[in-house]
């Protein structure tokens, strides 16, 4: 061989070590304290004037029910849809269900930059306004495009800061992987999770700032303050696995899953939303005959930071608060989780691995006994010197209405949650988890918002 | 904590020592020496009746065009289906075009099962006849069964050793991974590829035979003798990776391919039979207008060997022999392969790594220049100097007819294949390769029998 060697190392050991600095560091970065940013937040909301109205389906500006189906699109035929789903499968408490679904097709990409500053690594975030959040402001990623924002369907403003995650190689890639998103809520929905460091100068915007991974810790901690979006791709930080031991192995882990996804026989097709059964269309909302569930609604947005300055659009709005936990134990001086193989009826490939409870517990009241979701009564009822962690946060806010989920760590013991685990759930250490999460189809949005709390140091096993 | 601890280590290195080891065990196993192979598969030939005889689909036992699909299923409703495929894409030389296509949801295990005989790793093949290898006879895995196989649906006997990949913890599990097949004949079919390692005695039917992965590799160095679902098994095998260095890091490898998958619109549709444009059916085919890509046929098969002793079906015949070839190079000393993002129709996900070259010749006779398919050329005219592998092998001979691909391994320079890789295109290591196919959705069932070819030592690089 004549000149230098063309290769470079695989694995670069010295992002986890970088990443478990940038964790330590809480309480002030290089940029703004965590002190202070509050009144940042609150000095973003000021700057804005953002206002989000329920309307009639009829005042919905550039949607409409299709003919022959009753799909609710846009006449340009982009941004997403919402058609019926039917879901038959032979496994589980329900075998076959019909419901609204929102398709779209388009990957997008989340993606925050990340900078070092005095050698601890920040992480630009962005105050985004968002229609479905309660609070509307929250922390989300550096860039949240969908393909239709960043080819301009819409006609608005250039996506800020999106050319360090389109341009191969202009920046060192962290991670970069397609995750799933809510298979209850959507039809194979997939989004590209990135984390792109850069060595340029990169000006500030005043809707954005820099935070180190300890600092979004202390943030994560709160209710409502960090996003989804920011939430899953923070999931994908390749931190340190550390734990060279668990109760399974790797490649049995792995065997237990291909036997989970194997076994279901799921056949989920779409159909027109008008044939849907057991859900009823009024003016102002897509409703299901019990109440229960979520409703379809559409809003109208004035808004002053976004991409373009106002627009109407459809929503899901839950019914009721989910519940969304990991129970743990330390096994062998380890921490596991209890992972669950959960079906949802818009995964690509029928299961992932979700926390041990996702339920809204009011879709669930009529269960008792042997019917009652398997540990839901145990994270509900837990005693408080057992619960490491319990906050609010919104799902998507540009697809879901009011969609707040408490979030859970809860410790259990052998009595409450034994080794032996039961058919469906398996024990794993978080090391595992994001093993699986580096990769597609494994791990549900859920249980990555979970794994972000790990990832940041909000939640200490 | 009382008690001895519950945990495992994560990652047995043991494992790749002892594969390695038996990749170097050639010649004689401890069971049956390479030498008298021949005569073994001959006496197994010999000791069954086969034949095989094309029919007109009207002479089909329980098979027919279904009204108004023109679909061709099976009465049961299990099997496998043929259907039609429309699919529009955004990228690449075909936009759109239609297809037959299998439909085949079940998911079937494919799993060859392991013991150490003098401390050597041997492997459980089986002789099988299937109907559509030119030669009928090849070594296939321990078990190849479908769904339908194991719940017995055709009233056959048991699947032989199906018990050691059912029964959770029988065995040590060495990989256990679904995998796709071919998809460009498939509507998103998957398989579990598992290898099972067990310590218990194994009666041995005279249908099988205990050979190592060394012997193996022997094997696969002659025309059409491993069958497809033995050589994709063989190349999920957790063998050492080895190498530390590559031409792209493993995250800047899968950046480039979360990047590839991300970009394409497909839209893949199922469709009536009846309704695939320029397809047409006859009374003994279905076949592409242009005589092109394959035909749809039934056969008749009388066998003795098989959980049933005769029956009918529909098989799918290409048109020409197939050229699959990685294009080679050694990089700072180091082996790399060329791969392909492909974009296939029944592929789940869109995009899977292929070969650097994967094309049937003759159906791309009329593109020339810059419109040839890249690196067909440089395979089909390399100086043999360069050509480190060439051998025929069948693919699935349960679904398709004298199926037959030439399998390449072609030694290229900086001329003909450069380290700038062109875009769809990177060169990735062997052990990257092997990282990538140790999950789902990664790497194509071509791609896997080249793998599998390193895998056993049929090739060195």
């Amino acid at each position: 061989m004549t000149g230098p060697s063309p290769l470079t190392r695989r694995h670069d050991e010295g992002t986890a070590v970088r990443l478990a600095r940038s964790a330590a560091a809480v309480g002030e970065g290089s940029m703004l304290r965590t002190a202070d940013f509050d009144d940042w937040l609150e000095s973003r909301r000021r700057a804005h004037h953002f206002r989000v109205e329920r309307i009639a389906f009829a005042d919905l500006d550039g949607w409409s029910f299709q003919p022959g189906t009753g799909n609710l699109g846009h006449h340009s035929g982009r941004f997403f849809t919402v058609e019926g789903l039917s879901v038959h499968t032979d496994t589980g408490p329900y075998r076959h269900w019909q419901q609204p679904i929102i398709k779209q097709p388009e990957v997008g990409i989340l993606g925050i930059l990340a900078k070092e500053f005095d050698g601890v690594l920040h992480f630009l975030m962005q105050a985004k306004m968002e229609p479905g959040n309660r609070n509307l402001l929250q922390l989300s990623p550096t860039v949240q495009a969908t393909r239709s924002n960043y080819t301009k369907v819409h006609r608005g403003a250039d996506v800020k800061y999106l050319d360090h995650f389109t341009t191969s190689g202009r920046g060192r890639v962290l991670a970069d992987v397609l995750q799933s998103e809510h298979g209850a809520w959507f039809f194979r929905k997939a989004n590209r999770n990135m984390l792109v460091e850069t060595d340029e100068d990169v000006p500030l915007d005043e809707d954005f700032c820099w935070l180190t991974l300890g600092q979004i810790g202390e943030l994560l901690r709160r209710d409502n303050v960090v996003n989804m979006d920011a939430r899953t791709v923070l999931a994908c930080a390749p931190v340190s696995t550390g734990e060279p031991d668990a109760l399974l192995s790797d490649t049995a882990l792995h065997s237990w899953f291909t036997a989970r996804r194997s076994e279901p026989d799921v056949r989920a097709e779409r159909i027109p939303l008008d044939q849907v059964r057991d859900w009823v269309r009024g003016e102002w909302s897509i409703d299901h005959a019990k109440g229960r569930y979520f409703r379809v609604v559409a809003v109208a947005v004035e808004a002053g930071n976004r991409e373009v300055r106002g627009w109407s659009q459809p929503l899901f709005e839950p019914c009721g608060t989910g519940t969304t936990a990991f129970v743990t134990r330390r096994l062998g001086g380890v921490p596991h989780l209890l992972v669950h193989a959960k079906l949802e009826g818009g995964f690509l490939d029928r299961i992932e691995l979700a926390p041990t409870v996702q339920y809204t517990a009011s879709n669930h009241a009529d269960r008792t006994g042997e019917d009652r979701p398997p540990f839901l009564d145990l994270v509900l009822s837990a005693d408080p010197a057992r619960v490491r962690y319990d906050a609010l946060h919104s799902e998507e806010g540009g697809r879901f209405l009011n969609a707040e989920s408490r979030y859970l760590f809860v410790d259990a013991d052998e009595s409450q949650a034994p080794l032996d685990a039961p058919p469906g759930y398996a024990w794993v250490t978080p090391g595992q988890l994001r093993w699986l999460g580096g990769h597609s189809h494994y791990v549900n949005v859920q249980a990555r918002t979970l794994l972000s709390l790990l990832n940041t140091g909000a939640v200490r096993l």
